[in-house]
């Protein structure tokens, strides 16, 4: 009998967030205060962060119990299931063996309430009872609606105007949980205002929204904190459930991974499938591979510098050594809205530069083909960012073919496309347009284009 | 620990579908044929279901065993998990324990494609490569369009009009996978011509789009079949792995429900919860309460005269002894699109007939405020249909928070609301009407309303 769905025993449940700060092969650059350019210290975040993450933000522990509240949270969906694409390595005629981790069952369709759950508990127990926070696809934004939700908390999503528009069944479904949503960027805050100012036609970005969401925690005067989707080291490690469940799944059929795949915005669902494995790279000398998927439009790993940067267009953030298309950086109007975002993880990045883990990157028309394979193959729909790690998937899976190399690939498939059907439509139309930052900046007159990097 | 997902060895995955026919208490009434008004043979039904499937329409025996490459597809997604709602029992402070088979988890986000990947292999396996069908908020012409694409079948889907024209997305989400749509009534069929020309206003109803799937197969010389997906025995008993899985999911947490819950529209999935233990009630001499939920704007089981009726507005169909409203009736524009159908599966109206299951009708409006307390409790955001079952079951535990009554409740969650969105705006913002059939039929100065059934 194939085994399709790889369960765990909820009793087999990680209990504990992976933490790779400790384990960096090189030291880690310290995130620097955006005005003193000095290493900030806990009390320059408690402004805007609650003590516990602030805590795990800079901890040196390898490993962070998961309390139990968070725990029965978590049980309501997981653990997630590991499923061996038979169907899909039929279709590619591949001797690659294809696992992927299914994510899009939480209730939120997505990674995002691993780290959203987790969030909400530590300002709670804080005594924080709202939230403020960007969202761009939508699937951040939902799942810290639910979170709120669940811990009986207001909270306030700044969308990027662009989305709020597209996706308007985004909105009501945050709704639905209690939240309510602006267009970002709004007239609600100052920065808001001032980039509405500079920009009178901008269709917003994550880096707008995100300045927007810090400035009405700074100035709420504590009643409200800030809570962000990706890219912190604490967003990232709450997401290694992902790769601690999928190690144990992949053990009980009795197999490893020559390759890790995940699309890559932010950063945090690749670490989250992709850190527990790094650790074995880094402590026993595994030879994996490990690839971050990011889109042409927005190649911040394959083609951005690696320097300090703000994580926002208002400057408000601590300052980050990460690759970074630039914090003014506007990426185009592509479909896998999670994934438009200048900067990345300071980890991911980490990694990166040390040749530990590799990027790619994808046009998107080839990654929604891919895509509609995999539905059709496995039934589910993913969602574009998905589809990035799925395009990937599909690349290595045929590089066995012609190899004859029999390579087990695993990826994180982050979410469901239930909500990205205008992107489908688009590409079934032919009217989706394949868009490289190189062609983007040459048609724009722009001088420079950032240099591919190479590990250091 | 609390469990809160209750999960089922892929081992133990029922192989067989259960048929409630053999096990009814008193004779069955036999399906007609339109013209003749005698009872249907397989030839009559051949034109438009392949062998396979009328044998099983018709069958004495008590199990069918679900075929390996069903199988293989059920793996796909198969178990679903149960989920014990602690946290919707604590909302509600009740002692009753509260249970739900979650089929939202689907790749079509329904229990629908539990039927759909059957019928697609039975018309396959004797070289059917094209079926049509009907499909009203979506949720089965995404199923069957995901079992077609699965094997490599083309998929023809007449959609009602009001559906189509408020959820593009789900069309889309149908065209993704490869399947056709069109609007019914349509130009395309010349039941669709005729019935566009009596009412040119229409907004349609799955009665109308039956008529057109149905004619399309009739026509076709035998390379199209006809696909239905609710109302018929085959489909109902394709439905039975849920109520399989929960019964052994409940048994290995040591419980059996007291009430088992479903929304019914044509019946597929409330059988598919109920007839599993229906067959213990009927063989064990058990008590188990069994209740239809549907709304009071369709409200067939707890309205409809028993009678004899067709299954389309056409007069396409055999005749099926069920309760109905009548194949002409028009059902109010409510939201729950699943829920809107005149007839029902000859086999519950039987069950209800025979006073072994019940049935009550309940407004729109509570569906959806119950629905978002279960979302905020559970984190799922239901489909509208599903919304009545979680309102009734909602309703049991309150009786038992008053009577001090600890039963334990089962009920089938049937599908997610992605799709459902509008619906929810229109809620949350006030403007959703509540209608029930009476006021209807008074408002239109119709003579007669029809009388309430109570179990002969």
């Amino acid at each position: 009998m194939r085994e399709y769905t790889i369960l765990l025993d909820a009793k087999k449940m990680p209990d504990v967030w992976y933490n790779v700060l400790p384990d960096l092969p090189t030291p880690h650059a310290p995130v620097l205060h955006p005005g003193t350019q000095q290493p900030v210290g806990p009390d320059d975040l408690s402004p805007i962060f609650p003590m516990g993450l602030i805590e795990q933000e800079m901890s040196p522990e390898p490993e962070i119990s998961i309390p139990g509240e968070v725990m029965d949270k978590y049980r309501l969906y997981r653990p997630t299931p590991l499923r061996r694409a038979w169907r899909l390595e039929e279709a590619l005629q591949t001797p690659a063996k294809i696992y992927y981790k299914n994510e899009s069952v939480t209730p939120s369709g997505s990674h995002k309430i691993n780290t959203a759950l987790a969030q909400a508990y530590y300002n709670k127990i804080e005594g924080v009872n709202s939230l403020s926070t960007e969202t761009g696809a939508g699937q951040w934004g939902t799942a810290l609606s639910i979170a709120c939700a669940m811990f009986d908390m207001k909270c306030q999503v700044f969308m990027v105007r662009v989305s709020f528009e597209q996706k308007p069944y985004r909105k009501s479904m945050m709704e639905a949980y209690g939240a309510s949503i602006l267009p970002s960027p709004s007239d609600a805050t100052e920065v808001g205002r001032k980039l509405r100012e500079a920009y009178p036609n901008t269709t917003g970005s994550l880096g707008m929204a995100i300045s927007e969401a810090v400035e009405v925690a700074v100035m709420s005067g504590g009643t409200t904190k800030y809570s962000l989707g990706s890219v912190l080291n604490h967003v990232c490690m709450h997401q290694t459930v992902i790769g601690q469940e999928a190690k144990l799944q992949m053990e009980s059929v009795g197999d490893y991974p020559d390759v890790v795949i995940g699309c890559c915005g932010g950063g945090s669902n690749f670490a989250g499938i992709a850190f527990p494995f790094v650790q074995d790279k880094l402590k026993k000398g595994l030879d994996t591979d490990f690839i971050a998927v990011e889109p042409t439009a927005c190649p911040t790993l394959t083609r951005g510098p690696y320097a300090y940067d703000f994580g926002d267009t208002g400057q408000l953030t601590p300052l980050i050594k990460q690759y970074t298309l630039g914090h003014n950086f506007m990426p185009p109007g592509i479909h896998a809205g999670g994934l438009r975002y200048h900067g990345v993880a300071a980890t991911v990045a980490h990694l990166v530069k040390d040749g530990v883990m590799r990027a790619v990157a994808l046009y998107q028309n080839p990654c929604f083909k891919a895509s509609l394979t995999f539905a059709k193959c496995e039934g589910i729909l993913p969602a574009p960012e998905s589809a990035h790690a799925i395009c990937a998937a599909m690349d290595e899976a045929v590089k066995c073919r012609e190899s004859g190399e029999a390579k087990t690939i695993l990826f994180n498939l982050s979410g469901h496309g239930h909500f990205d059907l205008s992107a489908y439509d688009a590409y079934l139309s032919g009217n989706m347009q394949d868009v490289a930052l190189e062609e983007e900046a040459l048609q724009k007159g722009l001088e420079s284009i950032p240099q591919v990097n190479e590990p250091s």
